[in-house]
């Protein structure tokens, strides 16, 4: 199938999804780009690619529709022309969680969000959960930032306050991060099961969270200076890192 | 001063700052929000406030120039109107570097730039050296990102190759890093003298330069996983932080 013009009605629908209520409605997206089109194939979660006339792809999956320039354009977010996208289906979230998880309270940044939920799968959490007020899941940015990890990762929103107080009847070590006050992270051991809390870009986690953590993290750095969260999240991963059990 | 129209030369003279070749030329470059108008009054580096009408700013610095919205919008990059900008001076790097030094081989992306800067004055290193093929360091998203640590840290751009040979003359250590090869960097030490050197987002560090080091070091982390650049140096540099010495 062929679509080149611009009122098209599924063109229409799909464009629809670029606000996050349709996506919601829908329980679909759409992702732009080689490397995020075949991770999400891996994850099988592709209903449909979307090729600009001409792309040669070579894919064992049947459904494709080509488009025109001008209607790839009208689909996707990057400056540059795309070749390939893809629509894909929302990924029901898992509710059983494994032993270390991150929490991102009020993030809102989508380039750190995605970054976080990258660089967390490579510490071997496996599990993020936002807080109801954070960056929504499927923003383009957060997906292109995260380069495919929000497809392997277990991710959802939540209210985080009465997640911890149950995970932490189960025997999780909940960590928070703060800049002032708290142990330096240097101190920190990983624990059989922990979550490790990250908080805003300009106030940090809310103090009733942090009221409620087990232990609060500070990184030490030289003083009148900062880190950017998703740095942050970082080097706390990396020291907590799973595979690094006392 | 008053100025309300984008024909006045002056305004010219300022919008002409967003092209790096002119930048380069006149040595000057604009910044933009009240945080870094005020790390560069810190730093001694402002030339002339330039401010909304209408915006009330109470400072010991006295020239100003008042721009109506329409100017300030010319003049600036974000997406919301800005009240305060401020036109800036270059400043001469120091030729003569500290023990602790970062260098940048290709690294493109002006925000993971910015953000490593940040992150290197955080833990100790300020001198920061970029290969030739770099970003600008007055890229305006790069300063943004660097939240004025730009200000404080001395940054240049040079060949990396024949300033490692000579700093290796001066018993620094010079670590690269790799995704492959290398040294876990758990296993890593601080020393007396160190240069972290990372790499081009997609490419990593060249190879005639991750030949010409004393060690590489690989971050560990999940197969099939990676980290990105910004993020990736945040873990080195607060492994290795100055104030970690042996």
């Amino acid at each position: 199938m062929l679509i080149t013009s611009l009122q098209n009605q599924y063109i229409k629908q799909l464009v629809r999804l670029k606000q996050k209520k349709n996506r919601d409605e829908d329980q679909l997206f759409i992702i732009e780009g080689y490397h995020l089109v075949e991770e999400a194939m891996l994850a099988g979660i592709v209903d449909r690619l979307i090729l600009r006339i001409g792309t040669k792809y070579q894919n064992p999956f049947n459904d494709v529709i080509y488009v025109s320039d001008e209607v790839m354009k009208k689909l996707t977010s990057t400056v540059s022309l795309v070749d390939i996208a893809a629509l894909c289906h929302y990924v029901e979230p898992k509710k059983k969680l494994g032993d270390h998880i991150v929490m991102l309270d009020d993030l809102q940044d989508p380039g750190n969000v995605g970054t976080i939920i990258r660089t967390a799968l490579s510490f071997g959490y496996h599990d993020v959960i936002l807080s109801n007020n954070s960056v929504d899941i499927y923003n383009e940015k957060l997906i292109r930032s995260s380069q495919g990890a929000i497809f392997k990762a277990n991710i959802f929103h939540d209210r985080l306050l009465p997640l911890i107080n149950s995970l932490k009847q189960q025997d999780y070590t909940i960590y928070g991060t703060s800049l002032k006050n708290g142990i330096g992270l240097s101190k920190i051991k990983q624990k059989a099961k922990t979550v490790l809390i990250f908080g805003n870009e300009g106030q940090g986690i809310n103090d009733e969270i942090l009221a409620s953590t087990d232990t609060n993290i500070f990184i030490e750095i030289s003083d009148f200076e900062s880190l950017n969260v998703a740095v942050a999240a970082g080097i706390c991963l990396y020291k907590l890192r799973v595979d690094d059990l006392d």
